[in-house]
């Protein structure tokens, strides 16, 4: 497609793309209603080997987040009960136990985590057309992760992007566009079909973790999908998009005008569940050690009552 | 069985039980161990109407921490960034993008979640004879969650002992024996197998759901398994054991010497995991429904570094 | 007075004790401003003994909150490093050194604290005429605590109603009128200046301390101030009026038609700094004691940016 | 002095300078009882203009904390209600208050702090021979800050000793000797007495600030006292000794054999309080005008049960 993004291209993409009333004036879940039963039925069918691949990222103070972006901080781990306090006997009550127990404190999109369809805006409104002042201090009234609690199962498929480009990793800035999704994805011998959890493979955050060195990953620049793709996603009536990287889509952005300018669109005029910081090294070598890029996926989130996303460890199940 | 539950049954379990070893002097995952890769495989078979239920309850300050137990709070979400911002033109800057972002602090056994293996000491030791000491403020040195991050999938059963006993839900102190148990499959129509992820239902949780009122439920009284259960899970070779309690073994304690005498035996001789507050009411529902108490079971922790536990929201998948 | 309580009344105050502009355009102190240095000269000339009193609560899980306003909660304090740890050696590495450390998450508000006056607007506005919308989930771009970082210091009074009425504690719902408080001034020998920090004392926390039971102190019924008391403390010009209860005025308000009318006026008309949740024991028995009510009081809050108010430990100084 | 610093000259000064049972064996504010009633009553005649300087820095996420020390973060601030929550009308509830309010969530001594005089042991000892695992996942079982909630009053010092050596900033490493301490006072006409706050300017938070870079203040290299200053702090019966930098002391060490000797003697041999990054600027800059060093000082901690410490704003008050 030959799109010059911006404003104008959004307010287009946004009316062609609306998916706003399609599965009712109530639906809170999207492009999660792409998935049917029977997908998930079929998708059992790809567990042949037995192997779980764990597509989360550690959740500690070694995360990605540096500062860039909304004043997200890396997951807090702190302790409430210890080994050390146990056996200096600090906890030889009666009747007694001995034990650990710990908190953890985290913006649910610091590390590997769904967007639900409450995240992002356009203008006044959210996805289905509900008023984005539902948002409040308390939470979202409307559209929560909390309702896709039991909806994040189907067949998964991997695009493993940068293999197919032959490389390593995609360098930051490298833009993917809709023909080479699908080169990727014939070339990967895999089609893609409704209902599917896709995920991209950029190969940016095992440059980052071979580094050992985030960086800017959280809010800098990246490898990811053009505009275009929203329109990728739409036709293939895909459940939902996920990536190795902060945020899907290329950076530096394709437009000055705004920032995202795709999820301005997936998000709000589509509904389409978004997974990002997807870590997919073991399962990308498996694919290709087997030549199969389909699995079954399970990524439920945590039922956070009107959160924006929520963590994750999604898994992926051949 | 006919044991008189107190710290020498304790030691004399922990004697005949211990899996120290069993799985290598390195072993951080237990039971865990019993799930094999054909296991899932197999479970992927029992996807047959592709019925997803989820098992955790919502994330919230609606929880049932009252104070009962080790300073546990439930869960707090704050905003970092609402619609009502957005509306009011207080992100508006260049480039623009309008969003919701938050954060969520919880203790990681606040709500439905696992155990880890590092949860419970006997005397100066965890589980695979790991010192205690190793679960320090800066986390679990040894036996932490992020050791099952992809080994939470296999066969999962429901055990509906308040559906065989033909009540609502079991009175709290209500104790379930071995015999029950074994009654209740047979009743049910279901085998345990080596590996599977075993899930009592008391219906205590539907009680407090029903009451809008927690009560103790986070540390009081409560149906549950004796502590004879420990020899049972032992000889069934299951992976793990879950329930709708807050602590799967009856309270009061069969015993007024040690507090949860099961958990003493159960995390650090056997190495087993265990997963609590269990929200099984649909799932109940449709296994008595269709007959079938088989189902696959895919419950993956987040990946909290050097944590007691994690917070989850399993899915059955029928 | 003779005041329907109301949402007219509230007007009218409000037309009447409106300070915006008072102290300039930009000003964000409001009545923190009626303290000149003199008055704190003179106001060291009351340190006379030497004896110092903490007006603070403890900030830990025992605090006055309850659940009933706001999803407030009480202080978490976790550690980041313990003794035990120490002990254990887990801390020696070289260079060593043995340490504890620690955190502590609280609503600001929690316990013994100051409101700022951005913490309550009148319709769309904030004092001086600030619109509420400068308030957004990164803070308070207006009128936060941190402008009164140097501004807490001055002459201190205690009114000690209870006292004053010859009874431990006054009632919740017991009311104290402009008359009252003018009454008690004259019996306790002690004169109303510009510039003061006037705390009342009800005893309505002595009451819970000595009940072991906060109950509904954080939110419920009290005695306090009637609604009058606008026009008092502006015709007084004192710098901030604090109080024992967690909200300064009487409640039930004195109207079911808005809650906490008072509040209505005091800050985002007058600029008037609250206090609340003052632990005034001691000092009031000493006041008994000596006879004399005044004295040198230095209530730096925490200089947090943006904050509602700010956590506090009061210094009355004899 | 003419000290080899290392684990022997601790020993030797623990020996020499232990204060345990000086003020009783369960003394838990060592040095502050330096401070007696009369102390207070001179100091407050040190109040002769009535200008108040906050000594405090901002609490919010441009702290200094950068990584370098024991996972400390700076202050995440949460609003709970806002004023774009307001104007929309989320709040329009009946009866109505509409209204900000916020958390705050810190690690007690990521910013202006006390040290409490359990934050540093001796081996497996605290000050006044308190044992090290009194300090565990609850706290400071001994020792905690709320011990000194009203004993942080008294006359302040600056000793400037930037200027005194006629520099904006001391360099990092630069190590300020006893002898010089005295010079200093002398030079700013000024001496120290039993139970001074005694407040150190090194100018190095004054470069952070310039630099609009903290760099590693927090825990890397900074100018600071000298080894042999535990004695001089002893021999003068100063209440509690405070500075601009992150930990008092001359960084790097004079030791390589242990982090912070100084730390190690001061706090739990001597049970000397010490405040760190106390912000002085305008102090300073008010003490060459008038030639004035002495002060009014009130520094009162936060109530912070078991609390390693707390975060504060200081006042000194001339």
């Amino acid at each position: 497609m030959n799109i010059t993004v911006g404003r104008k291209a959004i307010a287009e993409a946004t009316q062609k793309l609306k998916n706003w009333g399609r599965w009712g004036h109530d639906d809170q879940i999207g492009t999660l209603n792409h998935v049917r039963p029977e997908d998930i039925v079929n998708a059992a069918r790809l567990i042949r080997t037995g192997k779980v691949f764990a597509l989360g990222i550690p959740l500690d103070r070694n995360g990605p987040q540096t500062g860039l972006f909304g004043g997200r901080w890396n997951p807090i781990h702190t302790m409430l009960a210890t080994g050390t306090d146990a056996v200096a006997g600090r906890q030889d009550k009666v009747p007694n136990i001995r034990y650990a127990d710990d908190a953890i404190n985290l913006p649910v999109q610091c590390a590997t985590h769904w967007d639900s369809l409450g995240h992002i805006f356009y203008e006044d409104k959210m996805y289905n057309g509900f008023d984005a002042r539902e948002v409040d201090c308390n939470g979202l009234g409307k559209l929560g992760i909390e309702h896709a609690r039991s909806k994040m199962v189907g067949r998964g498929v991997l695009l493993d992007v940068a293999r197919f480009r032959g490389v390593s990793w995609l360098n930051d800035g490298d833009a993917v566009g809709n023909d080479e999704l699908d080169k990727c994805a014939k070339d990967q011998n895999v089609d893609i079909r409704r209902g599917d959890f896709v995920i991209l493979r950029t190969g940016q955050m095992e440059r980052c973790l071979a580094d050992k060195n985030w960086g800017a990953y959280a809010g800098g620049p990246a490898p990811g999908v053009r505009f275009e793709n929203c329109y990728w996603c739409q036709d293939k009536e895909i459940a939902a998009i996920c990536s190795d990287t902060w945020g899907v889509e290329v950076r530096p952005n394709e437009t000055a005008e705004v920032n995202q300018p795709w999820h301005w669109v997936v998000i709000p005029a589509m509904g389409l569940t978004m997974g990002e910081m997807f870590y997919v090294k073991e399962l990308a070598e498996d694919c290709e050690a087997d030549g199969i890029y389909e699995f079954f996926f399970c990524g439920a989130p945590l039922i956070i009552t009107g959160g924006t996303g929520s963590p994750l460890n999604p898994q992926a199940i051949k």
